[in-house]
């Protein structure tokens, strides 16, 4: 089955101690559409601006995304730059040019409503609204965020939240969300604002999955260099919702093995800068990551 | 088989957010000892001052730890308070007061020598090697260590790590040790300093090992509250050497399940203050906790 994306579709300009890289691909919806392309089609919704490049448009394209939901405005597309600082794990943000973002609502295409997979990638809270409330029936919705929604747009998350099957989020959020510092007592309190589902995203530590059959521990794929982790958060999310769209059976017992898919997307991303690693691997790529990783996680 | 633990035996004063607990039971080969006396034969080395708490002998021996090799000298215990921050992920020593392990010397009871598992659990690098060089032929040695030994007796601790068949670390002083960040990347050059098999503790985060067939990367134990993690890495070392000491088949086969249960049995340590949760463990406790943790973390 198909997987519908919305998120940011943006330049990254990113700073590391190492190299500058200006105007990369970027944005939630990027890093979490094309990690979802390797395992199903995907119905892409974004805005950018009429400054947009046409490699970006034509790097989407070679991953089968479909593009009729990406508005094309006139203006500047959302543009992000930020700093990381030595070992990667923390960075800053330098500028945000929201350009043609600041006024965007995603207007889906008829044949987009009946997507059955909805990924609700970073983004604000009253877009995520605004896409579902054009869905008809999905089977599965997923929702992103991130702290700055936490921080101005409390009441349109919490509201958010009744209405997805699953929420991913990272350690730090969820500590923030529910006042909880210690990770495995916070994810009782998520469940309760609403989904059945509940990831918590560890970074280098992997990420643990809540639900009704309890927990499950994903380990994170183990790489000795971090290039660039931007996007590493969306691709994990995007591979693990294109997993299980594309895979048949039920979507919980799915879900532990898309967790792992997850991990194993989201480790290319960290490989390169901005989509450059990802962009050039492969199924057989990420498959032989799989393979490996399950092999050096299970006793 | 059996194992020979030598650490310090102290008496911790421990104070979190919400208590303060004064001469618990504490010190590395007390707590190693009795999370190894699970699983096999434990030969104690250590030394107690006078003021040493009779019930706290009498809990070694409810354990069956032997021992032979725990000297008692006039003087005072090794005494250590320390301070926990609010998340128990920081602590601060308060005071630190030797006593009788200022002149320690371990001898070995000639019984002892021929101990074929030993643990070198946390303690000056200067006595680990005393411990090793009475030792005949030991089958397998493992060695853990603290911040302070590669502050302080680094030539000691490097020419130790010649001598040992694992070492036992944390992230944060392998990142010291080797002056790498990326904990995957730190592996290799910690085999290059003599060992064959590494293990990285990440607390929270789990552990990694790395040995001739690879890496595995080991889950902690998902604990919903952490009363006092003092011990805890000694409690997983101690568990996983009495694991394997008191395991069939070869040590490379082991391994990874000995993780597992130095997992869990770091998990009952961090429940209570000092060991107070440990000593009211069973071996079926164990077993249900490692049941459990295989069967949320193997897709």
């Amino acid at each position: 089955m198909s997987v519908l994306i919305v998120g940011s579709t943006a330049l990254d300009s990113i700073k590391t101690p190492k190299a500058f890289n200006p105007k990369l691909l970027g944005g939630s919806a990027s890093h979490a559409g094309v990690a979802a392309s390797f395992f199903t089609d995907v119905n892409l919704v974004g805005v950018v601006g009429d400054d947009f490049p046409r490699k970006y448009t034509a790097l989407y394209q070679q991953h089968g995304l479909d593009l009729a939901g990406l508005q094309v405005k006139p203006g500047k597309t959302f543009h992000w730059s930020g700093e990381y600082e030595i070992n990667m794990n923390r960075r800053r943000t330098l500028a945000t040019e929201l350009g043609v973002f600041e006024t965007f609502s995603p207007e889906l295409p008829e044949a987009y409503r009946t997507t059955p997979f909805v990924l609700l990638a970073n983004i604000a809270p009253a877009l995520q609204h605004h896409v579902l409330d054009q869905m008809k029936k999905p089977k599965f919705v997923a929702a992103d965020t991130m702290d700055l929604w936490l921080n101005i747009a409390m009441p349109d998350l919490l509201r958010l939240l009744k209405r997805v099957d699953l929420f991913v989020l990272n350690d730090s959020e969820a500590q923030q969300l529910v006042k909880e510092d210690n990770v495995v007592a916070a994810l009782p309190k998520l469940h309760k604002l609403g989904p059945k589902y509940v990831i918590i995203k560890k970074g280098e530590h992997g990420s643990i999955l809540s639900g009704p059959s309890g927990l499950f521990i994903a380990p994170a794929y183990p790489l000795k260099k971090v290039v660039d982790p931007t996007g590493a958060g969306d691709s994990f999310v995007g591979g693990l919702m294109g997993y299980l769209a594309g895979s048949k059976g039920p979507i919980e017992t799915n879900l532990r093995r898309a967790m792992i898919y997850g991990s194993v997307t989201a480790s290319f991303c960290c490989e390169g800068f901005g989509l450059t690693r990802t962009t050039k691997t492969s199924r057989a790529d990420i498959e032989k990551r799989v393979k490996e990783l399950l092999r050096i996680s299970c006793v």
